[in-house]
């Protein structure tokens, strides 16, 4: 058996696990329901199982470690998860550490969003650059940050919070406390609730505002169209920002994209002449919700070619 | 004489060098007008006589090479300058190699907001720390990124042009193509045109603005808020991209600071949940126009310390 490591994704609903060897082939996967109403203590015990029963049969001698992505900010170095308000019971809780007295074997904490771009970047649509932003569209919107191959993570893990970046200063208001926030007018969310100020119905979803726009539904259309503009404002600030080669976009709405691209590239060059003039690109994602299931894998191999490094470096010294 | 570097800060109007030791010390310094008129040629010539005059009493053994920074996007492979709009006649002009082979000492260009940044990392406000933003207010608005001790690029050296970030989506038009840009509501000249609409004075200034708020004038007053504002927009997009522990701001209107700093920090709170729960800092650069020449004498130092690094990590394999 050669190297291999597992990857982590505990979301709010699901728990998904994959074995991923070095080159990105999935060797074995397992997805089960995230169970929180027992305590954190539960969900460890479940991770720890499944892992258990993946590196049984394939042995522990090719296994490089954990990556777990989780949604959060990550305090890399105490292995805990802060403001983790989708995670009930996780604020604080030693997670890392906790799975890995169970395993004995490394464990890498990551956000679920910087997971993500780690794992295009890896294996999905930026397999040819080293520096990358991904923007997750959900429930709310997410960013991951990969500068020369690593996750750009901040002082207070908190970095790439691109749903909250103000497009418009007195848009609509935020939980966050601010007006105008990305994530309220080009989320999934923001796209469901203008539908529903538009009338198209009561309980209408981003999915079925999609439905009425292909069905030449000219207010589902107009929908789209505000919310490219929206994202177009906000990535039009991240290109002149960071001169990226590649920003990718991900999520539900994605399958949208022919109705909220073409506003989205307006604005983008208008608001950019650092897009004008270089060859940055604008793409979907290409790994959907599997992105953070092979960031998460990633991340034992990256750590990995980093030590490799610091040894061959230090052997200098002798 | 021990090791020491030069910092050439190439401006629109003046030619500043400066001999700067290790440890920061200046111990020598130039200035002269820069002569665009007469070509390329001229400009490297001056460069190359006040370096050989200012390394002739020094010697050449400690001499560890020369920084330039200078206004335009850098490429750092060829060594030129693009859109060099403030350099005239520089555009693709092989300045590196040319100051080079007279020299015969290595040569490293930078743009000068990012050689402004680096400098206020090594000796100034930011000495306590590895990641910060500079932001410079001028006829436009400047800024330079500097992650884990290096300036960010991006992929076509235009990283960092803070000043079009779009703070209003309808508002003032910038010479860009855009509306809205940062610089064209928070720049000394936006400063000054707000200044003129209010009827001010003909020729007033960003400078004379700030003496009539002294004065008690309530529409200069609203002039620094209106300025602060989006400044502070800004500003809180930057910390939830980038999650920093520092964002310096520098430049003419930096005396300014009690008028435009309360509206400033009133929208960052408001904006930013993640500078709510950080401790990140906004705070006045200290260098002032010295920034560059200090980031520009750092550049030799620091290719040497990578080069280093290299060096006796590539030993570790004998």
């Amino acid at each position: 058996m050669g190297a291999y490591s597992v990857g982590v994704d505990l979301g709010g609903t699901n728990l998904r696990v994959a074995a991923v060897d070095s080159e990105g082939v999935i060797l074995q996967r397992v997805s089960l329901p995230a169970v929180y109403d027992c305590g954190p203590e539960r969900v460890v015990e479940d991770i720890v199982s499944v892992i258990d029963s993946i590196r049984k049969p394939m042995g522990t001698a090719g296994m490089r470690g954990v990556g777990i992505g989780l949604p959060g900010f990550i305090d890399t170095e105490a292995g805990v998860v802060m403001g983790a308000a989708n995670l009930p019971g996780f604020q604080d809780f030693p997670i890392r550490d906790e799975i890995q007295q169970h395993l004995g074997t490394p464990i890498i904490l990551e956000n679920d969003a910087n997971a993500a771009a780690l794992g295009e970047l890896w294996m999905g649509a930026g397999r040819d650059v080293k520096d990358l932003m991904l923007i997750t569209l959900g429930t709310g919107i997410g960013g991951g940050i990969v500068i020369d191959g690593k996750v750009l993570h901040g002082f207070r893990g908190m970095a790439g919070e691109i749903g909250h970046m103000t497009v418009y200063p007195d848009g609509n208001p935020c939980g966050c406390g601010n007006c105008g926030c990305l994530e309220k007018h080009a989320s999934a969310t923001a796209i469901a609730a203008m539908g529903r100020m538009l009338l198209l119905g009561r309980d209408v979803t981003a999915a079925r505002v999609h439905q009425l726009a292909k069905e030449g539904n000219e207010h589902a259309k107009l929908i789209f169209e505000s919310m490219g503009k929206a994202l177009g404002i906000a990535i039009a600030n991240l290109i002149n920002v960071f001169n990226f080669p590649l920003y990718l976009i991900s999520g539900g709405p994605l399958p949208a994209w022919d109705f909220f691209a073409p506003t989205m590239f307006y604005e983008i060059g208008k608001r950019s002449f650092s897009y004008r003039h270089s060859s940055a690109r604008i793409e979907k994602a290409l790994l959907g919700s599997d992105a953070g299931l092979f960031g998460a894998a990633y991340l034992p191999f990256q750590r990995g070619i980093y030590k490799e490094a610091a040894a061959s470096s230090s052997a200098g010294s002798f």
